[in-house]
């Protein structure tokens, strides 16, 4: 796997994985359990990717810095919750850039894969919002990526960028940037302007 | 794959995808949230399936059809929700005719990849059940499958008969006349005369 | 497969199928949700665990054995529900058995498959609470494996011992006798004496 995928997977897992830690202790799951919803929102999305695309064992199966990863987040939100905690308002932020991370690696991954170009764009979006969609069903929620302000769209549209680049033979590089640029833009307007769809 | 599976695989994702959309306007996801859960319930049974027979990528994944036949149904059912909640007694004939699809095409593909007649049964319930499990479970209810008349066992029945027409060395079309048929009209009486299980 | 293997999860399969059994009479499922609920919480761990190291089809659809014990489980709870919970008390014990049952198969599947060390036993953990968090899933409950004492930890140190023998060149059924033994007793303990992890 090329040097950019591994460190946008492994950037947006540390990211999603800091999320699912701090829905964890809010429902007052033991260290334990934050730990299991730290590597669960970290990296069901991946997994879920590398399981439709074939790709098995999946990357964070195959590789322990994905678990090694999810844990060292686990385990800091865990310690230093109050810290974490106020700046929340960062952590939306931090989230939009690993959910770009995501959305980019994703729809990469599938190409390289000879998935094709729509279905690539999708297992994109569902790489970044696959995470966050278990986090919530296993605290008993409805996920928040199903109702929050352009999160899917923003995933599916970052995506569609980069499969757009590769269909126009761009550097990898050059799509990675403008798909993660369009996806965080259009998260980043969302949350500060409430843009949101039709209900 | 034979244009009779396609057929019933298509049919049932749109009938199930229907469900799922329905599903997502009664707890006001946006139009995005409505448009994943009408995926999720129309290919989730299917793309299990084919993810526990070894047919990667799913056919949900690899052929942009049923992406394209569950957005339709999304669209449709939030633009025209008023319309489709009306004919919500002829969703319930329609989800039967769903799971009739689904349950007989489940198991021929089953067939079809070597796995065991007894199995195959069961992947095509599987099949039948498991998208509307994973559409109640995004929206943190009790998945009704699990409670309603006769609902797995409906798609049970229709999926034995199809493997035992296949075992007789029958026709692949008149299995799935006669395990659909089966499916719903066990599934039609238990609507229409309350036919429950013991609880 | 060898003998060891199969004895240990077809045993795990049936003590967890009927805690998944039990969750659904008490949640008023028909016989039929019984069932699916038995089979759900009975083989998820290592039909997911079997998914993510590339063995396809899963042990659990391959083979009969594994559902037949399920609905064996899940038939016995629902006609015995009262006897089953006037040894309610037997059941945590028996519910240790299996995890520890589990948490071993599962590491050395993993191992057999040639998957590292730290992700075989971080495997087994998985094999050991997979079933029961799709369980608590399907009735909309936060996964109890995320509270309980010391539940999944002790399903890792079980796993985590199987790995280090494995990597001592120890026999196999040694492996599994000093691994079961120590997620049991770490379970145990747990549950006697009410030990917990920080929350």
């Amino acid at each position: 796997m090329p040097v950019l995928l591994i460190v946008l997977d492994l950037g947006g897992t540390f990211v999603f994985a800091i999320s699912g830690a701090m829905v964890a202790v809010r429902h007052r799951l033991d260290v334990f359990g934050v730990l299991v919803l730290a590597f669960a929102a970290g990296n069901a999305g991946g997994i879920t990717r590398d399981l439709l695309i074939g790709a098995v064992p999946p990357a964070a199966i195959a590789d322990w810095k994905y678990s090694g990863v999810s844990a060292l987040a686990g385990l800091a939100t865990f310690f230093w919750y109050p810290v974490t905690k106020k700046v929340a308002n960062d952590v939306l932020w931090f989230d939009a850039v690993g959910l770009a991370f995501f959305a980019v690696a994703g729809a990469q991954k599938a190409l390289a894969h000879g998935i094709d170009p729509t279905m690539a764009a999708l297992l994109g979006m569902l790489t970044g919002i696959g995470g966050g969609m278990l986090r919530d069903v296993l605290v008993s929620g409805i996920p928040t990526v199903l109702r929050a302000d352009l999160y899917a769209l923003a995933a599916l549209a970052g995506a569609a960028v980069v499969v757009s680049a590769h269909l126009l033979h761009l550097h990898p590089m050059v799509a990675a940037a403008a798909g993660g640029g369009v996806c965080f833009a259009l998260r980043f307007m969302a949350i500060r302007h409430g843009w949101r769809l039709p209900t």
